[in-house]
């Protein structure tokens, strides 16, 4: 399996997986007279499907930053990507328990496992490909992975005081989410390309 | 993120919101002697199926349009893609509630939001990368931009008009939402490229 | 817009209805003792989620087929490939009918109409490139066109005959699809590459 | 049909195939109060979601590992490989079938005899290119295919006891299918690329 077919899958499974969202947002069949209360019971839907569209938009960023430190592939690396492609894929679900039970206990925390299996498995696969010499790129170097670690270790910190919170307030773990992700846009964006 | 990665995943993304938009069209478990009440029932969400598929048609050619304007990406211009492609993954959304409730104030008013955002975005877009030259093509002229501006001014101020006139006439606004793409697949095909 | 991007944008549109096919296939929520039953009757919805595999599999070989001829496109191409890809997503829903109501004459009827029109979209494809030298690859021979005239005229003279037959007996509209596809499966081997 | 695009084709279905996979996994409209013993009965499908994707991901490896023997195709082994990617895309309807009735006689059962079915086409492709020495690639040597053999035959025999036993047992059928893949795994894992 060559890199560039590994980088097409997964760029597929992404976009796949991404536009597969909005069939979370649903509308029950109510009478029209009835669409507006429907609609405003739907906004925690249409919010999870922002912040769901932005996780799966930032693993799909950070899968491309860390596919341009690999040189070749092997098939512990391609399993491993197969297991992040999963929890990508799982996502909808996730975010269609939040949409139907919004700021609950229980969604929220299953929300928040899910994202950090997700990073946990980018985090191993950019180890892993560090510890192979005969896989990495030599622009791999020790400072390109310390860069890293610290977003890795805070967002995951975070993420996972968000999950313990969310049994005792579960909205300000939605909220933690969301706000996660705005300090990642705005970090990702100062990086250069 | 070079750029062809980044058209391949937009690619992508409009490929399976564009062949989405057929799940929109349902056909209530009625016994075989209804059936062709329900088709008749049936014939709103086809025909905006039929318009949503040639919105997300244009905004599939006049995204590969403004693309060959430009020469590399940054992460800004990266995240103003991912917005752009959001909106274009929520077209059906709006485009499951104009076919249950057809020709309605909220939905038509909803699809014209969506299909302005989208607009407004992508001119974003084409400004963003006309304003930083680092990152557009020589062949992003004043004179290129100057062509674009009048279509996208009015195609947003027509879409604007048909918003407010979507409480007073939805069925108008709908019929202004197709009589412009068919203005605009006529003006695309007369464009050379 | 250059050829090799509208081919990768209809083989992702292709791909995907393709495989939103399976989708069509559903059970209801019957008790385990009832699945043998309602397995059975589900059997004329897997019999057209294969039917209509093959079809679109052969409209994706014939678009190859074709845009081997082609050496570069316009913008009139552009929109004859987007309406023939409508029609080829649209295919999911006549599927859906068929399964639902199998063997019925309004079903089999929408079904063979989606047929001739994508197969008449595809011929007009293929005259309006023969008559656009421009466009043409010089393969694109008078030969290479008389040899595709028999099979198109007569595959969709014998489904026209067998929508008008689907008036009074649908089930052998429905085996007419079925064969025209078992020979075309046949034709198609036998021509080389 | 050259076979970089036969490649493509079939990636963007083994894509969108594992990527529906998670439509499947259902929670039914229950109050918050219920959601726990709903997601507990939606264990089986989400276990059934992992298997599947693991499934479909053997496949893919699979079909890449095929196609490195492949020099170029013809029209037979267009129609084997799409005959394939049906049985590739068929895989959510036994899915949610072994979700909706866990380790259920009939689910079992239908499900293994997918897996057989897609495993034999690829056995049959596999042979077709070996026999086809215009076809075939030179790195296609009697000891490429030979070192297959053992593992198509050992795993078809096991699934087809496991079909049996699925009369009688069908948790241990399930569990069977399970113990493969996690073999398959480790055994892909020791091959080099």
């Amino acid at each position: 399996m060559n890199k560039s077919r590994l980088e097409a899958f997964s760029d597929g499974v992404f976009a796949i997986a991404i536009t597969l969202l909005v069939l979370n947002i649903r509308i029950p069949d109510v009478p029209y007279s009835q669409l507006p209360q429907a609609l405003f019971h739907a906004l925690p839907s249409i919010s999870t499907y922002v912040m769901s569209f932005v996780v799966i938009g930032i693993y799909w960023i950070s899968h491309h930053q860390s596919s341009q430190y690999l040189e070749k592939t092997n098939r512990v690396l391609l399993w491993l990507n197969l297991f992040l492609l999963m929890l990508v894929s799982f996502m909808p679900f996730p975010t269609s328990l939040l949409g139907r039970y919004p700021f609950k206990e229980i969604p929220v925390m299953i929300y928040g496992i899910n994202l950090i299996a997700a990073n946990l498995t980018g985090f191993i696969i950019l180890l892993y490909v560090y510890y192979h010499k005969d896989l990495a790129s030599p622009k791999f170097t020790k400072e390109a992975l310390k860069k890293q670690l610290p977003v890795y270790i805070s967002v995951n910190a975070i993420y996972f005081i968000a999950i313990l919170l969310s049994f005792f307030a579960p909205l300000i773990s939605y909220l933690i989410y969301a706000g996660v992700l705005v300090i990642l846009i705005f970090f990702l964006s100062l990086t250069r390309n």
